[in-house]
């Protein structure tokens, strides 16, 4: 990587894990490269709306071009990596009696020197999960990276 | 959480992604908290160095007693599931033809107000994952917790 | 396996292959071994839904006996292993957002030449798998095979 | 193990296997111990019913207490452990067209002679699996246990 | 199942968790159903030397006809499954710093009414699983069923 | 898909399914279309050297630029999911006694209408698999796709 520039994951992981007084750093951090991101946040006992807001997210904030498979599968792929650091072991939640709440991002650009690499997509996970019960939870993440 | 202290989980994911200019700062953030650390390296095409080196870090920095069971236990725990968001799908490198280089940290302390709660243990990995050659690797991350 | 006959597994999959112009010429070969067979199409964003069409299709056939147990049970477990091809990690569809369209084959019969190694039971399936969006897809294929 | 107590885990296992006529004499056994333990049945398509039908007898039998996570946590894991031994593989019912009828232990107490150990907890299941049609089902059997 | 004989995974069960001063009433119990059974130990890191071991057993004592894959890949697939409960989500031990210590046995015969239902075989474990330090360990369980 | 070319991995499995006399005429369908592709044998209990023959082939005949993270990450990706078509639940050959005797076929090329959809990689898996005795082994099938 270059020296200028942390790495794709680093950076959507960063993104996630800032506190609302940080966030506007982290931002304008990620801002000063040349990735591009968007955040948001996302809760369910439901995986598939989890999987949904993500790509929502992506797709309005012109992350992915819906209209290009390629692009799509990328970041379902990237996704779903993600949800596997979340849930370790079985991507499931409600089936298995939790539920998740989450700070989401995901970040495009170049993250290799050699620009023959291209773009690669970036998703990262951050939050809680746990009992459907308030405070019976604990803290999660997840981090998946596709080639786009 | 309290206001004062960010959750345990997150604690030890930024002590892995800080840079070499930036661990210092990070390390004064924990230990101006409640919570105990340790921090290292480890990278192999075998799993279970990765566990080993990670079991070991924490028995060495006191981090867990290894004469008891349970915290050995809560521990082994926790790094499985941390490993689970690095390998994403199958716990598995060599055999899958894919390394890792990898920073790990664990912290233990009291992350829930209620004292009753009692102490908890926090396995963070951030690093590569790739191919056995040099630059054919993306970034990866994991973040395993449980109660001790 | 004998010269004159492919194996079980084999024809089941070309069955699923054959384009609407060549599967009359690969019915017409199943039908000149032993081995008995059925076809049938089946697209579900539940999975449930296509374990019950391929068991449903079998039963219905007379490729098994839905009074006898053990005949369910070779052809449910032959079944759940060709969804693991489909799927490749987590056996769900609609819960990870995807959905499918797939031709499946059953086939049963003496695939081995000692003729106490009796009958055997292949289940192939072969379509698209993807978002809920028509194009957003790439093909897909699994073999599932038991003793029955 | 002290050698007047069988462990934690023989325990729960010998409580789901009791036939009618024998549950009584295995109840007598274990309340001779020091072993805490409540006893019930579930049956579902859908496993979060089978997890929620564990955690709540094992609070109504104040085998844990549900105002604390570290409890609530101990408890699930044990109970997702177990429910892997069910159903080998994907840890999934309706979703794959099968069902359960299970008969379920919870025991709590200290299985180690050091008593620095503390308490342990295993839940065991023992039961049928199959298609939702009766008699189209074999027998199945799950172990888990924890720390608490 | 026949009111005077109890479930083929039951008793498979029930031979695994006999002590020792218990197991001759165990096997006498069998004895006087009409299933037949081989009792065993294993003890390793390496998982192939768990599944060897029992299937070098089942041979040996005639539980299955090592001549026919058919058998052979009916106990495969029932030693694969009490793994699994053992294992409780990776099918591994030494890959993750883990060895077993398992008794184990195999039973053979007729577990439903219905003749035509066949022979069916369920495989047993029970022991204990842990790190690779006397002690360290909590026990585990495993039951697979299947048709033959 | 164009009329006048199947899907790339029909393509893909309609290599490794044809037999010796079958081979020739299913090469030239290939070269007919716009695809690349090559073929290969593998067979081990190690999954790492079916995963490295199938790289090592790729790279040799020209489907991958192997000075390309990108287009190695794709490819690996597809090799994972044709492998867990093979083994079904399990991504293991050796550590669960079983070995693997494999054809394998690479493809690459456009398989969307829309050629903004850049090139898709397909890796399809054909064979036996079984104990390591002679014989004692069924036919087993995988195919796995990615963009590249
Ligand atoms: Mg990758
Ligand atoms: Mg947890
Ligand atoms: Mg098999
Ligand atoms: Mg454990
Ligand atoms: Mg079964
Ligand atoms: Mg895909």
């Amino acid at each position: 990587m270059t020296e200028q520039q942390s790495g794709i994951g680093k950076t959507a992981l960063q993104l996630v894990l800032a506190n609302s007084h940080e966030i506007k750093e982290a931002e304008e951090k990620v801002q000063a490269t040349s990735y591009r991101y968007c955040l948001g946040k996302t809760g369910s006992m439901e995986l598939q709306k989890v999987v949904s807001a993500i790509e929502t997210a992506a797709k309005r904030n012109g992350l992915v071009d819906d209209q290009l498979y390629r692009e799509m599968h990328a970041l379902y792929h990237a996704i779903l990596e993600a949800v596997q650091g979340v849930t370790r072991g079985q991507v499931q939640l409600g089936d298995v009696m939790r539920t998740v709440g989450l700070r989401f991002s995901v970040v495009r650009g170049y993250p290799y020197p050699n620009s023959k690499e291209g773009e690669w997509i970036a998703v990262a996970l951050y939050g809680t999960i746990g009992a459907p019960i308030k405070g019976l939870e604990h803290e999660t993440s997840g981090l998946g990276i596709n080639h786009i």
